[in-house]
Formats: C-alpha cells, sequence, structure tokens
C-alpha cells in the first residue's frame, strides 16, 4: 500500500487555526498526564553553512498512528529565496509501523504549531486584557507567533525588537500582519517597559531579558531555546518570576531557558502547561514566564489534523 | 522543488551488493576516522502489538547530503502477511535542509544494510576458508545475513538454529536461499560446535552464546542486540574473545552485546570495523567477535547509492 502524499499547497488548504488551537491544548493536556510517548529527541548540527536538524516522535497511547517529524533551519536560506524552515512530517501505523502519510509540509506545520503552542500560552497564562504586545525578533516564528495571537486577543498595537534595521522594517511590513500596528526599536527595554504580553522568538545564545526588565502583571513566552546553546531569558528573570510555565520538564530543564535557571529557582513554581491549562488563575500583579522547546505531541496534533483534514472533503 | 520519490519496486531495481559492499567499507572506514557526524538515536517502542521505531542520521564531513533514516520493527506483522520491518529513507540538501528524495522502502535498505555490514566482517575478519556457518535465528534478517554471505565466501554449508520447528522449516526452504545447503538445529551447541563463521540475529533479550561454546578459529557477527534489553552473546564469551569488532564504539557500550560485558574485559581487544578493515590479520587458533548495532553511516552510504543510481539510465 502507497502512502498518501501531500505537498505544502495542498496542506495549506487545510489549516484551521481556531480547531488548531483545540487540538494542541489537548495535546498538552494528555501529555502531562503520561498519556503521550515521545522518542528522545535527535539532533545534528551543520556547518558551511550552519544549519540544524531536530526530529521529534510521539504517540498517544491507544492511537492508531504514531508521528515523526523532522524539522532542520538553515538560516542562510534566505539568502537564496528559499525559508529557513524546512522539513516534513510522516504518519505511521502504530500497529505495523507501515508508512501511511507523507506532508510534505516544507517546515511550515512545524512553525505553526510552534505558533500555536504561543497562543495557547497567551490565552491561559497572560492578562486578560493586553494592552501592548511585544515580539522580540524579526525571523519567521516571530511573525508567525504574532500573526496566530490574533486569534486569542484582540489587542493590535505591537513592538517589536531586532538588531537589524533592515530586518525591521521588512517585519512591519510584512502582508500577514497587517492587522496589527507595529513599532520597531533596537532596544529591548523599550519592549519591557510598555508590554504585557512579550514573546520572545530569536536563535540569541545569550539572555535578551534579565530581572530588571521585568515589571507586575507581564507575561513573557519564550519559544527560542530549542536545544543547547540558546537562551533568551536569564537565570535572575526565572527566578523573579511567581510562575514557570514549561511545555515539557525534561526537555526543559536540559535546554531551555529553565536550564540555565534550575540550580537557583524553586522547582514549586514550575508547572507543565498541559497541567496548568484548566487549573492556572493569574493574579493581577504576576509576573509569569512561558519556556517552550517544542514538544512531539505539538507534531503529533497538529500531523494528525492535517491528515485527518485531507481525508475530508474541505468546505 | 518537489522531492522525487521512489517506491520498493523501482528502489529493488537499483541494488548492487558487490557495489555496496565496496560503500558500507568506506562509510564504516570514514565514520572511524571522525568524518561522519551522527544524531542520537532516537528510539521509540510500542505496546498492543509490540513494535520498536528506530531513526538514526548522519552526515559525512563536506558531503551534499545528509540522511534520515526511519526503520521499525513489528514482529506480529507477520500475521497479517506483512514484513517486521517497514521504514523510509530521507535524502536532503545539507546546504538547505530541504527534502530531495524519498525511498519508500518499506524497511528492505535497512534489512540490506544490516545483512552487508554482516559480510564486510565476515569478508574481513572470519577465517578465509569457511567449512560451515552457522545461523541463529530464523527471521528477516537472519535469511538475509545468509543470502548476501554467498558474495564474500563460497562455503554453502549451513546449520540454522531456531526455536521452533516450523520456521526452521520455512527458513531452510526460503528460495533466495537455495544456492545453500542448510541442515537445522533446536540446538545451539551443535551450530557452536561445527561452524566457523557464525552469524546470529535474533531478537533474544537474553543470551545464546557462553564462553563454553567457543572454539579457535571461530568468528561470530552478532547482529541483534540493536537496543537496550537485547542480549546474544554472554559476557563470558566476550571475555574469551581475542578481539572484538564493534560497529560504533559508542552505541556498542551503550546496548551492544559488548554493554553486557565491558566492566570484564580490557578495552585493548575492542577495534571499530572501520579502524580494523585495512589492518586486522587473523591468526588460526583466534576467536573474534563482532558486535553490530547498526549505524547511520550504512544508511547514509545505501541511501545515497540508491539515490545514485535511481539518477542514472539502469543497466
Amino acid at each position: 500500500m502507497k502512502p498518501r502524499i501531500f505537498t505544502r499547497e495542498e496542506i495549506e488548504k487545510t489549516i484551521d487555526v481556531p480547531e488548531l488551537i483545540k487540538k494542541i491544548e489537548e495535546g498538552l493536556l494528555l501529555s502531562s498526564k503520561g498519556q503521550v510517548r515521545i522518542a528522545p529527541i535527535s539532533m545534528l548540527n551543520f556547518e558551511h553553512p550552519t544549519g540544524e536538524l531536530h526530529i521529534k516522535s510521539g504517540h498517544i497511547t491507544g492511537d492508531e498512528q504514531f508521528v515523526v517529524k523532522i524539522a532542520s533551519g538553515f538560516p542562510e536560506n534566505s539568502q537564496l529565496g528559499l525559508s529557513s524552515s524546512q522539513g516534513l512530517m510522516l504518519l505511521f501505523s502504530a500497529k505495523t509501523g507501515v508508512i501511511e502519510t507523507v506532508l510534505l509540509d516544507e517546515g511550515c506545520l512545524t512553525d505553526l504549531r510552534t505558533a500555536i503552542a504561543g497562543a495557547v500560552c497567551a490565552k491561559h497564562f497572560a492578562p486578560k486584557n493586553i494592552v501592548r504586545i511585544g515580539i522580540a525578533g524579526t525571523g519567521i516564528q516571530a511573525a508567525k507567533q504574532l500573526e496566530i495571537l490574533r486569534y486569542v486577543t484582540d489587542c493590535r498595537d505591537v513592538i517589536v525588537w531586532g538588531r537589524r534595521a533592515e530586518a525591521l522594517a521588512a517585519f512591519a511590513n510584512k502582508p500577514e500582519l497587517v492587522a496589527f500596528t507595529i513599532q520597531t526599536t533596537q532596544n529591548i527595554s523599550e519592549v519591557c517597559h510598555s508590554c504585557d504580553l512579550i514573546v520572545t522568538a530569536t536563535a540569541s545564545p545569550s539572555p535578551l531579558i534579565f530581572a530588571k526588565d521585568l515589571r507586575p502583571g507581564m507575561h513573557i513566552t519564550a519559544v527560542g531555546a530549542d536545544q543547547p546553546g540558546k537562551q533568551e531569558i536569564a537565570a535572575d528573570a526565572m527566578e523573579r518570576a511567581d510562575q514557570i510555565f514549561v511545555d515539557h520538564l525534561g526537555q526543559c530543564l536540559k535546554y531551555g531557558d529553565l536550564s540555565y535557571a534550575k540550580e537557583r529557582i524553586s522547582m514549586d513554581k514550575v508547572q507543565e502547561i498541559g497541567a496548568a491549562l484548566n487549573s492556572y488563575h493569574r493574579k493581577p500583579e504576576a509576573i509569569t514566564i512561558a519556556d517552550l522547546t517544542g514538544v512531539a505531541i505539538e507534531d503529533v496534533q497538529i500531523a494528525k489534523h492535517t491528515s485527518y483534514r485531507r481525508s475530508c472533503p474541505l468546505s
């Protein structure tokens, strides 16, 4: 039996963000209940040009299928007119190991599921009435995070931080972000001092946000630190936060922003997103941080959703 | 750009065993010289039915492409008329991460490259004039090991050990093994006492061959222990062997047959196959054991070979 094979164009037609937000929430909940088995993440780094490969696999107990996701990041691709994110997702029978579906998504589903995990954090952990959104980073994931935030907040006032003026200008003019009013800055304190929801989505090797930058009533979602050698949130900021949410405790202790702070903070204030989704009630003065490393259950959920939607007549 | 996609039927037409033996030798040599980077292996186990997933990825320094190989084993597949081995291989640009070729080989390339690694061991480490070949195991890999051995030895006299009489009878009657004269036994000592080349290819969770079973002048290649919880060669046999060859020292120390013996043997007698290929000279009375866990470089080499051969007019 030949697997079904779908191209990026076919996959993009299936995307239903509100439905995916529900699916990712359900997945994170199952994960925190121990109902998801994930394989150790496999990573490989490349030089000349610089690049990285991440392979994540997971299976929900009792499910008919398991998912393997292969994602790469080659930052210099933009010089070739290619997306820096590339990859594909594969669905296999959990009864026989036979490959059933190949999603040639060229990395777009990985970008999307990461942004949706960010939106889930904003929905559940950020202040109810967000006055201003801050974005750190000007790459694909920074833009995708903002694009998807409109499904969970009415706030359209944004300030974006980046190191290069041209990248900031390009970000502010992205057509998919036209709903937002976007100011730009090369000074991250400006973001920290005016925003109550901040999303950091950079490949920074050293912290961008420190304890001195935090203000009561603020939520930060940090999505950049997805392998050793990356950090966005300083250990002193993690220490000062009242509550820390993590997508996967094991991964975040290993290489998330939490990994740099684990010796100096109380684990009592660290909770998996799935476990907090239905129970966390924000106090007005709280400072909260979500540390996302990207988990296989997100890939499982988006791959299953996409594969299922391709099997049904599309509306 | 869409990847090229090849089916099992198309892939099988490209197979050239003598050429692949050379390619796997070259790959193991490069690996032992530190010119191959491999990602940590990702494994996931399944229940109801029992199954396992192995993901291996590798890149030869400077190569245009890297390879990701996904292989599964679901022993109960045979009840459904399916091969227990399933999987696929993927070739990506090492410059951009873009997927270039999908080899829907349904596990056959993994089976083949493992058998070829066995043939490489027989060619370089077994006695020159093999009197009798012993095979432990009656599954797909046991048969494939024997089938491929005919490229490196003229010996056609075989005894195969298995636990079930029906499986032994089926093995002896496999059409691809018609060149061999095959005797069967349910007593493994019979194999050990009459053979100078033995290949063990089982999923045994406990040792099959002990020090007492070894005889001077004998070579054993053990391919079964490819993840924690599997073992074919007892620690006392590893201790008694004069020389141990491993496909990858790190992996074999972790879960190969070597892992069970590492506390009690001298590491001086352990050598990577790649390092030994051009330098090992067998003494007549030596007892040698090769411990194979399966390495990504083998997948890289067979995937590249297959992809290249599909690009050329086939003779």
